[in-house]
């Protein structure tokens, strides 16, 4: 057994052991005290309006995968490269993959929930053990199946290239559910907001509210499913994109190591959230630090120790692997300056609503837009150093390989990352579900901790996971070139420098239609926001209007209408998005050629990495000037400063929540289709 | 007498006349009747005001002249190419000529406001003629300084490198003067109107609202002074940028064939002002497109005549020139359909504030966000094609010479837009004289027609300026790289395009960088606007609060402090943004050298075209959303949707006014920057 081989064993185990550690908390989670019958009632509904949006979500990847699975089958068996089937079949398998992850997920959200929210009757350490838990089975159900499915196809078939399309097909679901889930979800929380909260007066998961179990609903496909399919996503792509460098060097040992990183970071999450515990009287945000912490340390000694340990890989690596999580941690710090009450940002925008709302939004805006700052400049920096340490301009291909590597070892944690991150809607259901079945102000008290430290994990991982997108694309762009050239190399042709230069206008047109791309999937979708939460205030209003028993409690309200609007209007306001994601690299591609969609890529990136910083921080931003103020400054409650502040945060819901964070997948998503379909492309083009 | 120097003497002649015919257009204005005593009053202090601004604004351009001019001289005396002295004395008169251009502007536009009421009071025809004669004086003095400048230091000292300098010194002034220009405005604009019209319930241009006149100056520093430095700057820039790639060709011909066309665009924009008259009955709006079109038109067909005649250049730019032109008037027509009220993004908007203010910043956003799509596509058609056209691959340099005479063609019938776009702000002046003064009802009517005319030449000339600095520092970057490779030749070296290529870290860390400072610069200019309208709002109530009178009409508001507020707080808010255009090129200049730097140009200009077009067209819809409904949709003024599209407004002021065509002059001083140091930069820096 090569040592290769055997590298891909242990990986293969790790996912293994990661998925039945997954499985353990499933059903210990499921074991635990479901609570009385009123909160079960309540969860029950939250359960089902979760299950049916999922089934709507996966009748559309239905359709867009065996629409993309049927030309992947095609195009690869005309190019006479004879691994259409082989291709089609991973790609379907990826998709499936993801899909199973979110499930999971979904199904034990959906249950830990009104778990962590009776466990929170008793006390807070139950409470929080259950809930984190309940997270954990996602993280480790994403890592694990994510590892098992790369390191399967890569021992029985040998081929980076079918890890690729196992790579775009988990991206496809990726596209939709974090797209679909961002939409469904905004829809709701504004709608119900601005009619409950509002319109009527009512308090926050009220069950009067029609849209109230929308709501809820929406925070498990948004925030669980979601991010979890995006995560998901982009470990996939890092490692994929790093294998195909790899491959294109000829070294299997290069080939392998992201696999071998992924499997040392499985480890390390294991150790962290084992660590991850939190007193009565303790403090959750803190403890979730500390699993992370820990994680990262753990993974940085395991990944010293084996790179040392194996000749074949340059010990430069290691400080690749190590900038790319300090940069990661260090994003997510000042991810916290800008967003956190405790500075400046936050503080004078809540100062400034005190001028109106156009104010709050004016500042809001510009603190988004300078938040980009310290983040572009850490990409920067690990991009370089990465570069240089590995092998610099002297060994190109080693060193833009250090750049793959680099983005790969700040996605390794992704376990522990997931785990914190899907605590956050479970804790915030939990609130919800307290709320709504009448529990004890104490059991509301407790959930209100643990919903906070839940929001501050959020913020971090979703600065952590643009980051680690950014690095991921620019590895998957380097890919992309490798594979224009295996692509030319036989008919004697090669892309090279000279031919993504910056000086060539065909290049400079593709940049720009590239740029162009991310500011316009953002519209898009915050529109469909609009355009959906219109049309659910309408229908709010209209059975509040049509039967006052509802307002006065003695009537259910028609949950399940808002349910399905949210969950349709979600569904088919994807489709232009999706066509904007999977055809445009497709045509410029085809019509510009290698050139024109390298260019294309190289602005999808740049404008990418922008909007969703900007987006996600002045999100964050909004949303926490209202909760300062609401804290008791400038004000407090229903001052004119708070109705300012709670317009800023509506604004930030679809900017945070939506748009935002939609974009890594999107850029992931085109360049794994430009990668993918690069071997025809490099050959068929209709600009010379 | 050779053909070129022919060539440089009538473009030195059409720049005497146009600078003529607008000295002979500011005493006619002059001689007009100046009105009665109180409107008089009023337009002196709107005057006094401005002067009080402009006298802050040349002490600080005196200051970072002197600054620059002592750089420049040291530098370009310590490289050994012994034109210190020159290149200091050519930007200097650069930041003199756009300075005299923008006080010719100021001085006549505040004589043309009042006289244009008065003369309103009479009838619509005359009125709109010396309003638009007025705005005509700055449109013939901005195209014939410029003219004059770059026509005579060339035929002294036949180096278009000081031309360049030149060209530097107008965009210093030109970024003070908008990005300055537009925070006063907004500052005024904002704080005037939430107090006054939203606090205390007085109407627009009251003259007992102690911001009314700083208001007032707000339009001339932004719209009149700001505007016309913007032009001058790219119409200088663009000129520069060609004769430089001529000039690197060695083709003398080409080196002077921009300020060929900047002469025949003087002669057409002749012809176009004169043919706009409008008669009582008539629609000033129409008469404004109607010289625009007779404009170009007279342009297209001397400029064919002229390339048909001269042997020397190839027929093909003519191709090059129309495209240029007509996209520029296509981007202006796209800009309609996103900003009227005739089309579906505003009435949308309009509909949706119904549900909240937050609803109508989505929507605003989202149709903002997708306006960039067709100017993008525009832009890259343009290049494309003129490229193409004009050389291609085959014949680089020629191809790239060609996109820069297409960006000369756009901005050669700057005379008249600029007259056009003049004319907006003394009309909006002429309304407020009007109502402050207390004038008839029927003249404040014909006011307002004139008024809504110049809205509209308002938004369509924003929609050119951003276009034209799109390929103005296109051929400016192409500029950049010949600078450098004419530095690089006497030591055995070049930059090639594999020096430029999208797959190097450092090209890519550039455009990071770069693509980071639009936001950033027109972040911190937001930011301003609301430090400073946050400052003022404070200083009105203070003045309602400890002086009743005011309020009663009988004591009048203390407008100097305002005014002086605004001033000093736009001027020392452009500390940071000016370092930002002036040092960071540098930095990375001389850090990451010219690959660096190459990155960072391309980084800017996609992301500076993105937020400027993103930021104007958001803006102006906003804007017209209101006015939508303000004209009786929706509900109607005082109606909750109307509240919400004035948040709207309000929120769109500093996108549309500062931040947004602020980003035009930082591209292209960053550019001009870049250029201008290239021959040192090419030398020395940090990495290799």
């Amino acid at each position: 057994m090569s040592n290769t081989t055997g590298w891909l064993i242990f990986s293969l185990i790790c996912g293994i052991a990661s998925l039945i550690l997954g499985l353990y908390l499933f059903f210990w989670v499921k074991k635990q005290d479901a609570g009385d019958e009123k909160a079960q009632e309540i969860a029950g509904w939250i359960h089902g309006g979760a299950r049916a949006y999922l089934k709507k979500l996966y009748t559309a990847l239905i359709i867009v995968a065996t629409i993309m699975a049927v030309i992947l089958a095609v195009v690869y068996t005309l190019d006479g490269s004879g691994r259409g089937i082989q291709t089609a079949v991973c790609y379907l398998i990826g998709a499936l993959c993801s899909s199973m992850a979110g499930y999971l997920g979904m199904e034990v959200a959906v249950r830990a929930n009104v778990r962590s929210a009776t466990a929170a009757s008793r006390d807070l350490s139950t409470a929080f053990n259950v809930a984190f838990r309940g997270g954990a089975v996602m993280g480790f159900a994403v890592v694990g199946i994510a590892t098992i499915g790369m390191s399967a196809i890569y021992l029985i078939t040998n081929q980076s290239q079918l890890v690729l399309a196992f790579s775009l097909g988990a991206s496809s679901l990726a596209l939709l559910a974090k797209a679909g889930g961002g939409i469904y979800t905004k829809t709701a929380d504004i709608a119900a907001d601005l009619v409950g909260k509002v319109e009527v007066g009512i308090p926050e998961d009220d069950p009067r509210n029609p849209a109230v179990v929308a709501d809820n609903v929406g925070d498990n496909v948004g925030d669980v499913a979601g991010m979890g399919a995006d995560i998901f996503d982009s470990y996939v792509a890092s490692a994929v994109a790093a294998m195909l460098l790899g491959a294109a060097m000829g070294e299997p040992h290069y080939t392998i190591l992201p696999l071998l990183l992924c499997a040392l970071g499985i480890v390390a999450s294991i150790i962290g959230v084992a660590m991850v515990r939190v007193g009565n009287d303790g403090k959750p945000g803190k403890s979730l630090n500390m699993g992370t912490f820990i994680t990262c340390g753990a993974f940085a000694a395991l990944m010293a120790i084996a790179i040392l340990l194996v000749p074949q890989i340059d010990n430069n690596f290691i400080w690749a692997i190590l900038v790319g999580t300090a940069v990661g941690v260090i994003i997510g710090q000042t991810t916290e300056f800008f967003t956190s009450d405790e500075y400046s940002p936050v503080k004078l925008t809540a100062e400034y609503s005190g001028s109106g709302a156009a104010i709050t939004i004016i500042s809001g805006m510009s603190y988004g837009l300078i938040s980009i700052v310290p983040s572009i400049i850490g990409i920067v920096i690990a991009m370089l150093i990465s570069f240089f340490v590995c092998g610099g301009m002297g060994n190109f291909p080693m060193g833009i390989y250090g750049v793959g590597i680099s983005a790969v070892g700040m996605l390794a944690v992704s376990g522990m990352i997931v785990s914190a991150d899907a605590y956050g809607p479970i804790v915030d259901n939990a609130r919800g579900i307290a709320e709504m079945s009448g529990m004890d102000e104490e059991v509301i008290d407790r959930s209100d901790i643990l919903d906070s430290a839940g929001n501050t994990a959020k913020a971090i991982t979703k600065g952590f996971a643009i980051a680690a997108a950014a690095l991921t694309v620019l590895a998957l762009f380097a890919a992309f070139v490798s594979e224009v050239n295996l692509a030319l190399a036989p008919v004697g042709k090669a892309f090279n420098f000279e031919d993504a230069s910056l000086l060539n206008p065909l290049i400079l047109a593709g940049i720009f239609l590239g740029a162009m791309c991310p500011p316009l999937f953002s519209a898009l979708t915050m529109n469909s926001v609009t355009k959906n939460a219109f049309a659910m205030i309408e229908e709010i209003r209209r059975q509040f209007r049509e039967e006052p028993g509802i307002m006065k409690g003695t009537v259910r309200p028609d949950y399940n209408r808002c349910i399905s609007m949210a969950a349709s209007g979600a569904l088919t306001s994807l489709i232009v998005p999706a066509i904007i994601a999977i055809i445009f690299p497709l045509i410029v591609g085809f019509v510009m050629g290698p050139k024109g969609l390298t260019g294309f890529l190289g602005g999808s990136i740049i404008t990418g990495v922008i909007f969703a910083l900007f987006m996600s921080n002045a999100g964050g931003l909004w949303d926490n000037s209202k909760k300062y103020i609401e804290s008791g400054q400038f004000g407090g409650k229903g001052s004119e400063a708070h109705k300012a502040a709670v317009i800023g945060d509506t604004v930030g819901d679809p900017f945070k929540d939506t748009a935002g964070p939609s974009l890594n997948t999107l850029i992931t998503v085109m360049s794994l289709v430009a990668s993918t379909f690069a071997p025809v492309i490099a050959l068929y083009h209709l600009i010379p």
